[in-house]
């Protein structure tokens, strides 16, 4: 896009640094625009709690507005994702709240999967080990799933007599592995093996446990090199046409790549091509 | 949920049992919670007609207010498990019918499927043998499908000159095996084998003949084991969540589980976990 | 139907002839009801130009139309299927766009996906070599693929700095593939093999090389020997209850089998069956 000269570029005051941001309950880091997000509970396989979550829902809502992350990598510290909510820790205290109580409680981790899908950067979870519960839905609301045959993810709500519709189960998962496989999953609470995540198509790619975390880093890296506006668009557009009828689906695509068109990374793409060399992505 | 002392624990009138209800047109029994349907004219390979249609949706709503019945296992006499539409019983008469008359027998074959959606048990298909037109509705209606390699789905209504949308096959079949090859199979007719349905998500499993009724009927108990209430809300969110959006999905969720916080049976696997207990849930 | 005598059997003025016409773009043929559109310009692998796009989308408009078409092949000559918008002659104009142009030139390529899923006849897409970017929206929009193990498709919009949100793809894409799978590639731009778009849905059956036209050609006879009007129907309502409820999509489908019950060809089927002769299905 032509600017003129000392035009703002950005919106003033909507983008900030998370570069050296210290989280309390996990590790984080950034590294050459990829966030790496650990959590580091390895003893009790990577439990959440209520702090956790609410951290997780705050911290992916800050990332919308991270101008120095481009996409994001999630894993679990010691050979396993994520254990989901610990029953002493979260269970126990659910079964003493009253209703508003409840309802804050599961609108706080539906927010976390609404933030991790509102964000614009790409999301790829490493999975390895135990992925289950709330874990399970991390997974679930990340954009590629890396996994190891061992790994076992688990939507086990039911194994504490709840229902399959956590954080979004029963909206997301049918779409990522079919309806039938789906509903099975969320009525048993059974675990689902890595190589059926794969067959499936819930893990994108299977992967010797000590090669997951840099296979996960080089796709991240990937993503994170650009075009990441473009990437953006694309994960706003895979949200935003989950139930629109195919035609308002591609009149919304007209515009939303219209707008691609006029950035600086398709034109750079462009000459980069014709000059036979490798487009150098810069983010407007 | 706690209650004041001769407080109502149900809406008084809305439950009703289905123990040792008989069926007129299969065979229909209930034990320990898990209601068994089998559908009865082996020597035709158990075509439908008007009077088993009829008959099979007043019973799947019957079924949503039956509170002795937890699962539900559908399946059919002498290996196969339904021809469909009878062509000399049904098709042959709908030739006669005026348009009022024809959208009569369209939206009765619906609301069985209707039915089966609604009810709040889990379903269990068992597929073996031919399982064609609206007997492959059946099985596509039920919640998880278990079958044999020597099956054969066929959503063959294009056969008899017709489309594919019947009963809701345009809508369900995409979602479990995908829009393309759904597509393939609702314009050409052609028999999905069992292989290739397990394969591509309509068969959650592939058994022996022999092992089959067993398997639908163990994988039935485990569900009416419990937790019900919740497996009910779980169905009850699959359907609904069909074609919300994603953030309304999880808004809906919210609510759905934190209605599951308030039952008893959520309290009760608390409590047999830390008491390191099998839960044994009852279903409020 | 019954008809009286001298009665109009159809709307006039509605339906015209395609036998005979010339294409300025591509090739273009018609023999026993199948149209076959193929791509012809091997030297650059079949890539599109502005003027094929428009004369795409033209003629897939007079196709709902067409009496004499009941089923299409789209392929490519010389053992490609199609590269995509050509990047000299589209992807350079389009850098000197401005934004009334450049929404123009997507609404130009929407509507040619959207004219494909709203003709009447099922579309037969046979996929060898490179399917790329708008080639690879092309077999998307069809409605039955078949492919060579050889065969690499990619969404590869982000190559040129794009969103993967092109003609539709956010949409349709993950109902074919799954939501995850979906994902992957569009993000990444990759190249999905033969081997794994069979696996995953995308191709409906692998064939060799020179077997794959006359297999897509038989498939697409095979569906323009009728019952044409109810494959049309098929066609309408897997696009029109992509985004309803299950009971409105069953409603719908309950009126939309009605009104093929009235058709002659559901006649014709049932009387050949009882005659044990193949019906002979003639489109009304």
């Amino acid at each position: 896009m032509k600017h003129l000269p000392g035009e703002p570029q950005q919106l003033p005051g909507n983008r900030a640094s998370l570069a050296g941001h210290q989280a309390r309950h996990f590790l984080f880091g950034v590294e050459r625009g990829v966030a790496t997000l650990t959590l580091n509970r390895p003893e009790r396989k990577n439990p959440l709690t209520f702090e956790s979550y609410a951290e997780l829902r705050d911290l992916f809502r800050a990332l919308a507005y991270a101008d120095d992350v481009h996409a994001i990598v999630v894993n679990g510290a010691g050979e396993n994702f994520c254990s989901g909510g610990d029953v002493h820790d979260i269970i126990g205290p659910l079964t003493r709240l009253d209703m508003p109580g409840l309802l804050s409680f599961t609108r706080m981790t539906g927010d976390l999967v609404k933030a991790m899908r509102a964000c614009p950067q790409p999301i790829v979870a490493a999975i390895d080990g135990i992925c289950a519960g709330a874990g399970s839905m991390l997974a679930l609301a990340s954009d590629i799933r890396l996994g190891t045959e061992r790994s076992k993810t688990a939507f086990l709500f039911t194994r504490v007599g709840l229902a399959g519709c956590d954080m979004g189960a029963c909206a997301l998962l049918p779409r990522v592995i079919g309806q039938g496989r789906a509903a099975e999953l969320l009525y048993t609470g059974r675990a689902m093996s890595g190589v059926e995540a794969e067959r499936w198509g819930f893990l994108n790619s299977l992967h010797a446990p000590d090669a997951l975390p840099a296979a996960a880093r080089a796709t991240a890296q990937g993503l994170a090199d650009g075009p990441t506006f473009a990437h953006g668009m694309t994960k706003k557009m895979l949200q935003q046409e989950w139930n629109m009828g195919v035609d308002e689906a591609i009149e919304a695509e007209a515009q939303a790549q219209a707008i691609c068109m006029a950035t600086n990374d398709f034109h750079r793409a462009y000459h980069a091509f014709v000059a036979k060399q490798k487009p150098e992505f810069e983010g407007d």
